[in-house]
């Protein structure tokens, strides 16, 4: 099953699907040979059994792109959906309510990852944010996400992310001021660390509706204009969304 | 690649990707073998590099489900993530209006699959149901799309399921009926075919706003109770989402 340069067939399948993405959905077998350094032939005839399968799709101009099978695998049970799945009411009512770009994210291999992005009408459709991967340290989405992990997953970020220690924010100087300052407050909101003129806000979803260990399983985030009219709203809008989304997914007696 | 039992490992791979699904998440090791009907010892072994990969991934207790990485590929770039991003704004009206599930769906294989199902934050959050197949003659989805296809389609459907010839439904009597009358108004609402007291409605999304040999690239769905106090207004908002969606896909110079 291993080939003489020693990759294994699975190796090169997942070359090739990781070889497309927003901005380039269609390559030629050509192309998409020398992408994925794959010998040609080699690619021909891995692109004809994925084909075969409805893994990958060919486009009546002889380009291949990914096929509707792979997100019916994905969509039926994948944990990135079924969380999707239930927070799509409530990210709904964030959208509803303010109009601008929400997001729901997790934490996955030390970066965050988009799960969903909604956009109002009037934005751009940006279909590359969704499972976009950024580094934690630099979005609000990020940070609510690590503020609220075991300590030995905070530790083990910045022992492989030497430039988190180093970055500083806006209004809360450096990263473990700032981690405090998410723990004790409940919500992260950044002005400007993305693009100039917008405010991140964010705020974490966590595992159960109560209790001190409480861990973040996601984060529910908007982007607004650094003047928002709405700004003072932003912050409890967010974390009723959040409250929703956790009594959603971890149901319990209400019997306060 | 091929094993003595004439599998490829490709084969092994999606049998094993495929015996997940909304209802059967996480399963044991030696209960996947079963089910795929891969001998035990290479079910390990292919299991351990999916989950190094990510394409599965293992919980505390053991069992094996789908991992994040499925879903990330699939979601950068499949065409059903596209399309779903482009309509998600209109299938949010539609639900906003009606408050009933909302449903974006297209034929893939001779089926209907649903993309996206969008539901009303009182009714059961049915996460089953996106990316489930259904035979295209038993459902409004799937007949609207039907009636819009070439001629040579439509043919191949009926030498290929024998017992839609056969099918009649409430109002419009045979299938052939039911496809012309469709192709005259535009719109499919059937009562009662799947569940009694309920109503399907869809109408096709063109892949061009004008032209008489539009075919159909999806269609936008509700369900309602067959007593619908909003029931005159199911089908103009169903097209007025439609109309928004095609324009949105395919931009065109509004010179009329």
């Amino acid at each position: 099953m291993t080939t003489s340069s020693g990759d294994t067939v699975l190796d090169r399948v997942l070359r090739i699907l990781s070889a497309f993405d927003a901005r380039r959905r269609q390559l030629s077998v050509a192309d998409l040979a020398h992408v994925t350094d794959i010998p040609l032939a080699t690619a021909y005839r891995l692109v004809s059994k994925l084909s075969a399968e409805d893994i990958l799709t060919r486009y009546p101009d002889g380009t291949i792109g990914l096929g509707m099978r792979l997100w019916e695998l994905a969509a039926r049970s994948s944990p990135a959906v079924s969380l999707r799945t239930a927070a799509m009411p409530f990210l709904d009512d964030v959208q509803a309510i303010f109009r601008q770009h929400t997001q729901l994210s997790v934490l996955d291999d030390n970066e965050v990852l988009v799960v969903e992005r909604l956009s109002s009408r009037n934005s751009v459709v940006n279909q590359a944010t969704v499972a976009t991967r950024m580094p934690i340290h630099t979005v609000s989405m990020g940070l609510v996400q690590l503020a609220f992990q075991p300590p030995h997953v905070i530790d083990d970020y910045f022992l492989a992310h030497a430039n988190a220690a180093k970055m500083t924010y806006p209004s809360s100087g450096s990263i473990t001021t700032t981690l405090a300052q998410i723990r004790r407050e409940g919500f992260s909101m950044l002005d400007g660390m993305l693009d100039d003129g917008t405010t991140g806000a964010a705020v974490p979803v966590f595992n159960t509706l109560r209790g001190k260990n409480r861990t973040a399983i996601a984060a529910i985030s908007v982007v607004v204009p650094e003047d928002f009219e709405q700004r003072a709203a932003v912050i409890p809008v967010l974390m009723a969304a959040s409250r929703g989304l956790a009594r959603a997914l971890h149901p319990i007696p209400e019997t306060e």
